[in-house]
């Protein structure tokens, strides 16, 4: 078990009704406040009237339109209206996307330079504005953790922000709110989810047991109840699992003891990057792909172990049991409806190249990833998603 | 799953030599440390100097001697001495006992009144010192938790006092300060650990799946590392894995999402408190007889999958599932070497009757329990642990 540090101070307000503590919450902080939103879904299911008619008594400035993957641009525009407007606390009402532009404004509102700095040198991030989430789709984690991505325009960068700064204050999580999410989003989330806790689950350190029979407790809360979420959008069962496992995913906790470079986000990043795919249907095409390719005399056992705690396979022969269990992970993604190949999302093989070097070049995948992989052997995962 | 709010502000250490980090972090509340400690093994392991030599530009008063049921009348020392000499920061090093006066402590600093007065009324603490610890015994989860049980020989009471002010600022967990643990306190404290997460496990509330699967992860790094640490004191592996496994079992994670009274800790804490025997000890006896005694139709799944996900114990017919799950952790606590019958403690049958009574009065065990049981019925499991 490696050396670790967990210090995870996030204040979680878990279950239906959980927004009614939002005013008393809101108001140790003070009474203006900067309203993130994303594309106007929260007006539709009520949730934006909710907010304003709880918070009557403050000041709201808004900053709507947060993208799916969010911009430098609108963190700029966020981080003027925070100082233009002396704003005390930041109310970001969506999912990952939402809550990142939101990490990345409360750190620039106290920042002369320019925001893109505090990406680029971590240390600069000093001070930070305390944030307040009401979740909205459950699968980034960000509602309890201190990272952020943000996308740059103009460079081309889609980078990471982190600092203990980050952690967003108070974290509303109503299940109710999922209901009304889209089947796709449902299976899209609930994939990045699983891919959150397969990177964490295959770093080398089998010496962090428990921390790995953690993991597969979230990982059978996913495969239990991503299709019944699909087939009954309101099963609250349903939803407040995925939803806390979701947190507990990507909140440290299923990475204390272990460590290293991930794998399967860095190489779906440059898909998303090059052809703006949903991260999690790209997540859903490479993960069987990547534990076929990786499958050998150094991994086997870990997936021997995979299938068999998680998904309840037994045999005598390591290859066929671990097997199975890749088999079983790529039936899963089928059933959630989501793509099995490039060509279901419209890539083909033009930039393989391009998109495999980018990986290599962008991340640890070659150097400290389980299994490193180096441009050429991603260049032959994405070949066996054709 | 029920409503919930999850807030840990704790700042964990953990690792070899994580005790380093001691001056940088203490020098951020101030540079006077009451320094809590227990009997004196902290000076026969070297710890004691190590603390004083990391800590040299710091003013360090003491109180050594904690008990290991921690009195008031040590809190009220500690207390008296805080204010008098305005102490900045506690420094706690030792098991549940050290860091649960401590946490009295940093609230009566604060506080004009009677100690006492803050355990029968928890409104009363509204400040507290912060606390920082240095962990040697792994068993309570006080590392990470607002909790703690102070004893009150005037009254004969023994009760908890619980404030979210009360989580330890930063805890510090170092493995190898277990190695010189006896057999015994590893024995008994692993006992303490299992039955934590037991207790959780068992609370009604079949929908919060995730946190059964998080339980069943916590209990089998239990009794996977419990009789390695038993067998080689100084196994990294198993001493790291046990002494995160006790601070995840009750830092609230594993209560998310369900609820109710708890049942094995209130009948043995009246075994403790008539008899002064160790706390393990008495649920190591009590625990297999009180799942004997309430496996009945009402609560048989429960157990049966409690012996499957586990145990790994498979078969068609619940009843034997659960049978054999239940005389696994009887052995279990037998290879433990922990004692299985109240006579190996010196306990006769004098005070079923007095002991049967107090629990009740004293907890919610017949009320909002798993398996409400009254006092005939804790006599019985008395009974049946002769």
């Amino acid at each position: 078990m490696n050396n670790f540090k967990f210090c995870v101070p996030t204040d979680i307000r878990f279950g239906k009704d959980a927004i009614e503590c939002l005013p008393e919450e809101l108001e140790k902080y003070g009474k203006k406040v900067l309203l993130v939103y994303g594309g106007g879904s929260i007006k539709k299911t009520g949730l934006y009237d909710k907010v304003y008619s709880l918070l009557k008594d403050f000041e709201i400035y808004e900053l709507p339109g947060i993208e799916p993957n969010p911009k430098l641009t609108s963190v700029e525009k966020g981080a003027q209206i925070c100082k233009k407007e002396n704003i005390d606390v930041i109310l970001s009402v969506g999912g990952g996307s939402c809550i990142d532009a939101s990490k990345h404004i409360a750190c620039a509102a106290y920042y002369d330079g320019e925001p893109w700095d505090l990406v680029l040198d971590r240390s600069k991030v000093e001070k930070a504005l305390p944030i307040a989430v009401v979740l909205t789709i459950c699968a980034t984690g960000s509602e309890m953790n201190s990272g952020a991505v943000i996308s740059n325009e103009a460079t081309h960068e889609k980078l990471e922000i982190n600092s203990p700064l980050l952690y967003p204050a108070l974290s509303i999580c109503d299940p109710t709110y999922l209901y009304t999410l889209p089947k796709r989003q449902t299976a899209a989330g609930t994939a990045d989810i699983i891919s959150h806790v397969l990177e964490q689950y295959f770093q080398p350190n089998d010496g962090a047991f428990v921390t790995d029979r953690l993991s597969e407790g979230i990982l059978k809360t996913c495969f239990k109840y991503g299709p019944v979420a699909m087939k009954e959008s309101d099963n609250y069962e349903a939803r407040s699992n995925l939803m806390w496992a979701s947190t507990v995913a990507l909140n440290h906790l299923l990475t204390v003891g272990k460590g290293g470079a991930w794998t399967v986000h860095p190489i779906e990043h440059e898909l998303s990057a090059f052809y703006d795919i949903t991260h999690g249907d790209g997540l859903a095409i490479l993960t069987p792909a990547w534990m076929e390719y990786v499958l050998c005399d150094k991994t086997v056992d870990r997936f021997a172990m995979y299938a068999e705690n998680v998904w309840d396979i037994a045999g005598d022969d390591k290859y066929e049991v671990a097997k199975k269990g890749i088999q079983a992970t790529a039936d899963f993604f089928k059933e959630m409806e989501l793509p099995a190949t490039l060509r279901e999302v419209g890539i083909d093989s033009d930039k393989f190249e391009e998109m495999a070097e980018e990986a290599v070049r962008t991340s640890g995948v070659s150097t400290r990833a389980y299994f490193p992989l180096d441009k050429d052997d991603i260049v032959k995962i994405f070949e066996m998603c054709k």
